[in-house]
C-alpha cells in the first residue's frame, strides 16, 4: 500500500472539473440524509454533518474504490441506535461518548482485519441472508422513526417494547407534527415513483422538502406554538468535542456490538465496491476497502462521533453527480466544511418529523421483496434463509439476525453440497461419450462400475458418496472393478482424501479394484504424494473410454481383445 | 421405520451360532472397558456395567448398523464428566442424579434429530477437526485419570486448575497405588505394542491386568493396609434407582452440555457406522443411527444413567468376536443382566489406579499424529484446523473446543472455495480443445474472452470471478464477446445467478455480449427460468470450440468464414 494513493501520483487532469463539481452537488444532496441518519442513531443531527467531513477524505486516501461514497448511512445508523440504547438514553452525553468509542473501535478491527487480509470474511453471507438482513433492519428503522412522527416521548429496548409504549401514547400525538410527517411521507413518495423519469428532480426532492417544512416551521412559529421538534440549535464546538473514555463496564458492554457493526460494515462496503466497479471496469482491492473503512471510523470517533459506512444512495449519488476519482470524496469533505462554518442557521427550524418522514421513505424502498420472490422460484432454501434472517432481525435484534443469517448461509451451502449429483455411466453405442444411465440407452460392463461425482468432494458430501457407492456394490455382487470418474470434481479435501483410502482398502479386501478417470491437474497435484495415489489397487486412466476399453478387454480372450473397440 | 426390525424378520438361521458367541465374547471382553469409562465419567465403576445392558439392546432393535456396538465410550464419558464436574462432585448423589437427566434430555434431543432426518448434520465436522477433538480430549482424559494413579484427591473445574492442585498435592502420592498405576500401564503397553500378531491375546490382556490386580490387592490386602482405592461393593439396588428430576437451576446449567454431547455423540455414531458399512457392503441411515442412539440414551438414563455412544474399540472387538447381526448385541446385554446378578465380588478389590491406567493407555492410543501429519503434507489449513481444535479443546474446554471446530471446518470450507480456479482458454492449433493460456501455446480471438471457471458458483466465491473478470477486461480493451465455460460449474446458487444477472447487465451497458458454454444439466434445469437465460445478451453454446467457431466467424466475411475452422 503506497502511502500517496496511486489515484493522486497519476491524476488526470481532465477529471478535475468534474470531481470538484461531484463533490459540490455531493455535499448538498446528502445533507438530508447525513441528519436524518444522525437522528436514526440517536445522536444530534449535526452530528451527521460533521461525519461527512474527515471519514470522506480518510477513506478517498485509503480505499480503493474510484467511487464509493462513505458517511452516515442507514444500516450503520440503526446498528448504532439499536446496540447503544439499551446502554444509554438516546441523546445524552454518555450516548454520544459510547457512540465516538463505537466508532474508534468498530474502525480499529476494521482496520486490522484488512491489514491482516481477511476481507474474504465479508462473503460469509449470501445475497438473499443480506437481502433479509436489510428487510428487517427497514422494518427496526421504520419502527423507530414513528415516534417523531407522531411527536411522542418513547424509549423502548425491542422492536415489541417499543412498539407497545407508542400504543399507550397514541393518545398524546400531536396533531401538527404528524400532519408535517404524513404529508412528507406522501411528498417524498410521489417524488420518488413519479419523479423517474427526471433524475436530477428526484435527487433533488429530499432537499426540497427539507427547505420547504423549515420554512413553514418557521413563518408559522410552530416550534414554539405547536411543539414540534426541530433539529434547535447548532453548536459548533461538537466538532472540537474532547474525547473521553467511558468507564469499563461500558467497555465490555461495546465488544460485542463492536463486532457486529464491524462485521456488516465490512460485508456492506466491499460488496457496494465491487458492484460499483464492475460497471466502471475498475479493480477492487477487498483489503484496501476494509483500512480504508477502518480509517473512515476512526476520523469519524474525533469528529462527531458516529460509525460511517459505504451507502448505496450516497454513493450512487456521487456516479449520478459525475464523480470519476475520490478527489470528489475530498472535495465533499471540505465543502461541507465549509457549509458548516458557514451557514446552519436555517436547519434550526428544521421540523424533525420530516427527516423522520425521509428516513421512512428511504427504509421502505430498503425491502426488496422482488428478491425473495426470485429465491423463492429459484432456489427455495435461499429463500427460506431470507426470510429466517428479516425475522430473526425483527424479533430478536440485529445480532441474532446477523447470527443466525451466517448460520443459515453456511447451513444451506452444506446441506446443497451434502447430497452431490452422482450418476452411474453407460456408454451410448457406438461412440465414445459416457452418459448417465437412467436417462440414456447405453451399454455397460458387468463386471465394472463407473461413478461419476458431479462435487468437488469435501468432508461434508462424503456420506452421500459412501452410501452411494455401498448401495451400487449391493446391487451387482459381480463387480470386480470400480472407476470413479473425476471430470466435475475440481477439489479433493484432506477428509475426503483419507475417506478414498479408506474405500482404496477396503475395496481390495473384498477383491475390488478402485480405478480413477479423468482427474483433473489441480487435484492430481495434490494427490499423486498420498498414498491413495501410490497404493491405488487400480490405474489411472486419462479418459473413461479408455477405461472403459481397458477394463472390456480384461474378460475377453486375447483374441477377441483386438476387436473390440 | 418397521417396528420390527427387518434384521429380526429375516433373520438367517446359520447366524445364530455366530451372533450368540460374539455376544457371550463381547460382555466379557468390555468389562475393563465400561468399569473403566463409568470411573472417567465421574460415576461408580458399576455404572458401566448397568448401562451396558439396556441400552445395547435399545440400539439394536432402533440402529441400523449390523455390528456398531453401543455402551460407555471414552469421548462421551469425557465429556459428562468435564459438563458435570463444575457443578456437582464427582460421584455424589447430586452428581448421579445429573448424569442420568443428561443421559436423557441427550437422548431425546438425538432421537429427535433422527426423526426430523437431521442426520446430515454431523456432517459439520471435517476428519482433521473430528481427530484434533479426539487428541485434544485425550489430552484431558490423561489429566483427568492422573489422580487416580497417584492416589490423591483433586478435583479441579479446568484443566489448568486440576494440573495446578495436583502439583500441589504431589508429596501426598500414595506409593503402592503408583506402583500399581505404572505397572498396569507398562504391562498394557507392552502388550499393545508387542501383541500386535495375536490379536486374542492382545484384547485379553486388559481383562487380565484386571484379575492379576484385583488378586495381588485382595491377597496382600493393600486396600486396608495401604489405602489402595478400590472398586468396593457394588449395591445391585443402583439398576433400579428412582429416577429423579433435578431442580431447574440444574436443568437450566444442562442445556448447553446437552447440546455438546448431543452433537459429539450423533457425529461420532454416524462416521463410525459408515465405517464399519463399507467394509460390510451395508447400507447406513443416518437418521435411523440417530434414532436408535438416542433410544439407547434413554433406556441409559433409567439404567446406570450415564451417556453412552458408539464405541471404536468395542465395535472392533464386537467385528472380531465374529458378530453378525445385532443379535450379538441383544446377547451382549442379557449376559451382562446374569454377569451383574451372579458374579461382581471378585471387583470389589478391583484398584481404581488399574482402571485408570487402561484409561491412560487406551487415551494414548486415541492421539492420532500421523493424521496430523498426513494433513501438514496435503493441505496445510486443514493441519491448522486439526491444531486448533486440539489446542482450544485442552486450553479452552470440550464446548468451545467443538465450536471452534466447526467453526473451523467452515473456515476452511469457505477459504478454499473463496479463491477457485479461472483459466483464460485458448485452442490448441489444429485442434478443438481449449487449454488454459498460461500453461499451453493457444491461439486465441482478440475480441472474444474464453473464461473457464473450475468451481460451483456461490455466494462465497462471487468477488474472485467479478474481480477476474474485471481484471481481464481491463487488460484487453477490444473485447466485445465474454464465453463463461461451466463444464467445470455444478452449481449456480441464487447469489450467483443475481451476480451473473447484473454482470450481463453491466457488460451489455458497455456493449460486450455474454455467452455460456457446456452448462450442465442440473444448472440449465434451474436456469432456465431466469431473467439471467431469457435475457442473456449472447448464446448459449453446447461446447467451447462451436463458441469459437461463431465468434470467429463474426469477425471475418462471409466468404472466409467458410475457410475458417
Amino acid at each position: 500500500m503506497a502511502l500517496i494513493p496511486h489515484w493522486i501520483q497519476h491524476y488526470p487532469r481532465h477529471h478535475l472539473r468534474d470531481d470538484v463539481l461531484a463533490g459540490l452537488v455531493l455535499t448538498v444532496l446528502v445533507i438530508p440524509q447525513s441528519l436524518a441518519y444522525a437522528l436514526l442513531a440517536g445522536l444530534p443531527p449535526q452530528a451527521g454533518l460533521y461525519v461527512s467531513i474527515l471519514p470522506a477524505i480518510a477513506y478517498a486516501l485509503l480505499g480503493s474504490s474510484m467511487v464509493q461514497a462513505v458517511g452516515p448511512v442507514a444500516i450503520t445508523a440503526i446498528m448504532t441506535y439499536s446496540v447503544l440504547s439499551p446502554i444509554a438514553q438516546p441523546g445524552s452525553a454518555h450516548y454520544i461518548q459510547l457512540a465516538a468509542w463505537l466508532s474508534l473501535s468498530s474502525g480499529l478491527l476494521i482496520a486490522a482485519c484488512g491489514v491482516a487480509r481477511l476481507g474474504f470474511l465479508s462473503q460469509l453471507l449470501s445475497r438473499p441472508v443480506v437481502s433479509g438482513f436489510v428487510a428487517g433492519s427497514a422494518v427496526l428503522i421504520m419502527v423507530s422513526q414513528a415516534k417523531f412522527i407522531l411527536g411522542v416521548e418513547v424509549h423502548g429496548n425491542s422492536t415489541g417494547q417499543t412498539l407497545r409504549l407508542m400504543a399507550q401514547q397514541l393518545p398524546n400525538t400531536n396533531q401538527v407534527t404528524l400532519m408535517l410527517g404524513l404529508a412528507s411521507i406522501a411528498a417524498l413518495t410521489i417524488a420518488r415513483v413519479g419523479l423517474k423519469r427526471w433524475p436530477v428532480w428526484m435527487r433533488l426532492s429530499p432537499l426540497l422538502v427539507l427547505l420547504v417544512s423549515t420554512l413553514i416551521v418557521s413563518s408559522l412559529d410552530l416550534d414554539s406554538k405547536h411543539a414540534v421538534a426541530v433539529v434547535g440549535t447548532i453548536r459548533l464546538d461538537g466538532m472540537s468535542q474532547v474525547f473521553t473514555l467511558p468507564e469499563l463496564a461500558s467497555l465490555q458492554a461495546l465488544a460485542g456490538p463492536t463486532l457486529l457493526i464491524s462485521f456488516i460494515g465490512m460485508v456492506q462496503c466491499i460488496t457496494m465496491a465491487q458492484a460499483l466497479a464492475v460497471k466502471r471496469r475498475e479493480r477492487v482491492d477487498a483489503n484496501r476497502e476494509l483500512t480504508g473503512l477502518g480509517a473512515a471510523n476512526i476520523a469519524a470517533a474525533f469528529s462527531g462521533g458516529m460509525p460511517v459506512g459505504g451507502g448505496l444512495s450516497r454513493s450512487a449519488i456521487n456516479v449520478a453527480a459525475g464523480a470519476q476519482t475520490p478527489l470528489a470524496g475530498v472535495v465533499s469533505g471540505l465543502s461541507m466544511v465549509v457549509l458548516v462554518l458557514v451557514g446552519t442557521e436555517w436547519l434550526t427550524k428544521l421540523p424533525l418529523a420530516v427527516l423522520a418522514a425521509s428516513i421512512v421513505v428511504a427504509a421502505w424502498g430498503m425491502i426488496d421483496v422482488r428478491a425473495l420472490r426470485q429465491a423463492w422460484g429459484y432456489d427455495r432454501a435461499d429463500a427460506i434463509a431470507w426470510l429466517g434472517t428479516a425475522l430473526g432481525v425483527i424479533t430478536l435484534g440485529l445480532d441474532t439476525g446477523i447470527a443466525m443469517g451466517i448460520g443459515l448461509s453456511l447451513a444451506t451451502l452444506l446441506w446443497r453440497s451434502s447430497a452431490p449429483h452422482i450418476a452411474v455411466l453407460g456408454r451410448l453405442p457406438g461412440t465414445s461419450t459416457f452418459r448417465n444411465v437412467e436417462r440414456y440407452e447405453t451399454e455397460t460392463l458387468p463386471h465394472a462400475l463407473l461413478l461419476r461425482i458431479d462435487e468437488s468432494l469435501f468432508f461434508g458430501n462424503l456420506q452421500a458418496v459412501e452410501a452411494r457407492l455401498s448401495q451400487e456394490l449391493r446391487q451387482s455382487e459381480q463387480v470386480e472393478d470400480v472407476v470413479l470418474v473425476m471430470t466435475a470434481v475440481n477439489r479433493v479435501d484432506t477428509s475426503a482424501m483419507e475417506v478414498l483410502e479408506d474405500i482404496n482398502r477396503d475395496l481390495r479386501e473384498r477383491g475390488i479394484k478402485l480405478h480413477f478417470a479423468e482427474v483433473k491437474g489441480p487435484v492430481q497435484d495434490r494427490l499423486m504424494h498420498t498414498e491413495l495415489w501410490t497404493g491405488l489397487s487400480g490405474q489411472v486412466f486419462p479418459s473413461v473410454s479408455q477405461a472403459f476399453q481397458t477394463l472390456q478387454s480384461k474378460r475377453l480372450p486375447a483374441a477377441d481383445a483386438a476387436l473390440a473397440i
